[in-house]
């Protein structure tokens, strides 16, 4: 118990050695990669399922509690009075709203051993709803013992690093590739962060599973596909299928049935759980504040803040699609290590440059990019990835699926997937994302990462990516002109900077603390290009980043090589747009 | 299984061994007293607590099943079928918008067990919210069979009698002793509808325990105050005090606690539980219609309509002063029987006489009533009923009670009570309780069950009864003058009919169809001193009852004896408010 994380050892994937030339470079350094949020679960020599891997966790997070806790707590204290409740088989803390442990035992009956011994606090001014879950409060009543015995806790991060440091990170790597990488990895949900987000599917669902006992809430989305950023939004969604199963009916005699509240349409039937799970996490669940029922959105939801585990989430129910296109991601990213640190990037390096953004609107979406980021490797020659239809036909009886009349099938054993040979280097490839859709036709063509190939747009909307599992739908229809020219213009000016030597060659000897950004972090860099648009078009959600990044042009403003960069962007735009180079005195 | 019905015994009350006068007269008939309610539960030579009886029945609801069925089904397939699931310990049919079996199984499991095998129908035009209850229906899948197998079900009332019949009924007894038993037999809660009742209470806390699983819902009021009515509304507490019970803290080391939901008052956690009980009652469950909210109510409240028993329910929280209320109820309606077949008849008096109603106003309320009944009881030489503050003289240390800073403290040990020997006959006390009431000095004097005595009025309230348990407050608050008038003058008249001979003997051979009212029967009949008065204030919910009325008008119109009744009846009128006597022509 010598160490607060219990999570050390991080195994290579078995994908990589499908790509036997990249091996060595992959082996040279521990990579923390998504598949290490799943090091527990993952058997040498193969992948496991989504639905494989989601099993194991809901199983972890059944037999784990949070308990919120004074620092002044001694670490072994904790322990050592946990244990009496059995074996703990992992445990980590974290700051969120408060310091928390989260505790996993061996054996689910620890749990209900330690909330037997839970008591209901007494407060004196305030009442309170005596609710009962796995989140729990634990003080140390000897007020004197703690100051000689407090250890210094480790606390895991559940947030992203702010920019800046990110982009001094990667300033210090050696090579774009390790850039791409030290970017996946500092961004990607960490093991402690998959837990906890199992952890709160866990607790909501001890609230639903009240009425409909089979249910499930599993996350989808970002919190799963393998493209999730430490801190994004947890995504939930309710499944009460089980519930539903029919059972061997008698063919005769008398059948007994349950009687049940008639409504005219599923629709109704998800706007009522929602809304009775929506008025108990609004009135009982403690740690959960800001509860909204949109119940007559197209898909009715749940939106609220879960100060515990500092999520913010959305439970939404019977959104079989949202869990296919979350499994095909999955997949993708499971296929080639390269796809998720290209889509990683390439997500970092758009929601830098406005293109993405946390509030509705005209912004391209990371579901957009990812599916171009795929799209691009289907284009690469050899491919690097297969295209859906292939991935369809390899599908066997048990890959089946048809959800709300739309065929979502393919295959989801790995193993039967075999990929084609391409040594294209993250570098490579990052350079060359940024030339293919630079030069994109997006005025008459459309992305479809279903055939593989760019089709004629069937409606009139700037951005067509068609919606993977329902072919007749735009996933980018909320696009407008505007947003899709910035994102060109960025592609165009990032293409060029990575065919820029001064750009791409690392500064010898400048590994201070201010290390010149080069490679990648020169592309996290404000666009010289946009940066009057962007800034006009900013909201509300996006002014921390802009704060952000003023921070960063302060503390590089002194910085000569910085200007020079600067300079070359300028240059860049000027020649695009001007056909023109501007005077030198900027230097 | 050859009778549809399993309830057959009922036993005597060993409360009227303490009078031993009126031992033989009560034993000559099998008395279906609302003791017959609990005959399950009631040993010999003792009564049994409220709380004790309340759990019995707890016991039986959670083991028992409500099926809706069609009439089609054979009694004996159907049993068979579920005697599959465990041995069946009582059962009986009933109807209530469908037609329904409520089964006991011996065992917990056999439910269980039931369920298991129970499925979601399945509807082809409409969705459905598969939340499952013991609220089942059964399909006969053999349609050709019922016909030759079908037997007659017995249903068992769970409403009360017609008025024009109950009056048909009183008319063919001989005494008014036993008009008095007649119409408590008639009109009492049933053991049948007992156990319905307490059923509905346990499908409603499957709900609550949810959230609260140490949580109960009791019925309280005239479910189980031994003075209820076929027919009367559920009044339901939902208690969650068991989830607060602080166990044993730890003194040093760390002390667990669960985290939850802070609000401003106890009263904000009720509205919080009730919220969420009432939208889960809304959107899930079965039968349950009409849901109202009513937060903001002095005593918050939810209100439905449960159509599977027919019962319009009221469910509260933490009450608890309405609990001890119906405690001593039931306690006071123990010690001797002519307490309930007086309440029962005075109640019945007053509804058909539009004194009481059931919709809220300035009426009398039944519990006002009752209370009324107690303390003319109390006035008694010797008395036949102990006050309050002699039941908490006799308290013991486990009795005591304080509900927010009420002291509630009673003797609930039924052996420490010792009566004084009173003979008083039932027609003696009928007499008297309208002589008492007619000539009661209202005007300066208010009613005090705790001390059995009438004390100057502490406030200008036409009629001023004080509640047992909150001595500042009047619980006939609302009445006002013209209520109040109505009913002294309706207890004036009664009192004066009593005194008549012609009303009070039996009409010899007139033992057909339509036999002539007599003793009490005729107390039933619509009064000519405040018909008129009560027409214009009837209102809605009194429309059924004026129907009913207008109907036994009809019956009896031709009837000259009746004529003659209401000659009389129109001489006391003129006798007590004009002075004179109106011409005989009327006859």
């Amino acid at each position: 118990m010598a160490t607060s994380c219990a999570f050390t050892k991080f195994h290579m994937r078995g994908t990589l050695l499908k790509n036997p030339q990249k091996v060595d470079r992959f082996l040279c350094r521990t990579v923390r990669t998504v598949a290490s949020a799943k090091s527990e679960v993952f058997h040498a020599g193969g992948h496991r399922s989504l639905s494989a891997l989601q099993e194991e966790r809901f199983q972890q997070a059944e037999r784990s509690v949070l308990i919120g806790y004074h620092s002044r707590i001694n670490e072994q204290t904790f322990l050592k009075n946990l244990s009496r409740h059995g074996d703990i088989k992992k445990y980590f803390f974290y700051e969120s709203y408060g310091v928390y442990a989260l505790v996993e035992f061996t054996n689910r009956e620890s749990v209900a051993s330690l909330l037997d011994e839970a008591v209901i606090p007494t407060c004196n001014h305030e009442a309170t709803v005596p609710f009962k879950s796995r989140l729990l409060s634990v003080k140390n009543l000897d007020s004197a013992d703690h100051l000689n015995l407090q250890l210094n806790q480790q606390f895991q991060p559940q947030t992203s690093m702010p920019i800046n440091q990110l982009i001094k990170r990667l300033a210090k790597e050696k090579t774009v590739e390790q850039q791409l990488i030290s970017l996946t990895e500092a961004y990607q949900l960490t093991e402690e962060n998959s837990r906890l987000r199992f952890l709160v599917c866990s607790l909501i669902r001890d609230l639903a599973s009240t009425y409909f006992p089979e249910c499930t809430i599993k996350p989808f989305g970002s919190s799963v596909n393998g493209f999730g950023k430490l801190g994004c939004d947890l995504d939930m969604i309710l499944d009460i299928d089980g519930t539903s199963i029919s059972k061997v009916k008698p063919k005769s005699g008398l059948s007994m049935e349950f009687q049940l509240k008639r409504v005219s349409s599923e629709r109704v039937v998800t706007q009522s759980m929602l809304s009775v799970i929506g008025e108990s996490l609004d009135r009982f669940a403690p740690g959960c504040v800001g509860i909204q029922k949109i119940l007559n959105a197209r898909c009715p939801l749940l939106r609220f803040a879960h100060q515990p585990s500092g999520f913010q989430c959305d439970l939404t129910a019977n959104n079989r699609v949202a869990v296919k296109s979350t499994e095909l991601l999955y997949l993708y990213g499971e296929l080639d290590p390269r796809v998720r640190f290209l889509v990683f990037t390439v997500r970092c390096w758009a929601r830098v440059h406005n293109i993405t953004s946390n509030i509705p609107g005209a912004w391209i979406t990371n579901f957009s990019l990812t599916v171009m980021v795929l799209f691009f490797l289907q284009k690469r020659n050899p491919p690097i990835i297969p295209t859906l239809d292939h991935l369809k036909k390899l599908a066997g009886p048990a890959d089946r699926s048809v959800v709300e009349g739309n065929d979502c099938t393919f295959v989801r054993d790995f193993s039967k997937v075999l990929l084609q040979k391409n040594s294209n280097t993250l570098e490579d490839l990052l350079r060359e994302f940024f030339d293919f859709y630079a030069t994109f036709p997006f005025s008459n063509m459309s992305i479809n990462i279903r055939t593989g190939k760019e089709q004629h747009k069937p409606e009139v909307a700037p951005l067509h990516i068609q919606n993977p599992f329902e072919s007749s739908l735009n996933i980018s229809k909320n696009v407008n002109n505007s947003q899709l020219d910035r994102f060109i213009a960025l592609c165009q000016e990032t293409s060029w900077l990575l065919q820029q030597s001064e750009t791409m060659i690392p500064r010898a000897g400048d590994q201070g603390d201010n290390p010149t950004p080069w490679g990648l972090a020169s592309l996290l860099l404000p666009s010289q290009v946009v940066a009057v648009k962007s800034r006009k078009e900013t909201t509300g959600a996006s002014q921390r980043e802009d704060q952000e990044f003023t921070g960063i042009f302060k503390e590089y403003q002194v910085n000569k090589k910085l200007r020079r960069l600067l300079y070359l962007r300028l240059c860049l735009f000027l020649h695009l747009f001007l056909g023109c180079i501007p005077f030198a005195d900027f230097l």
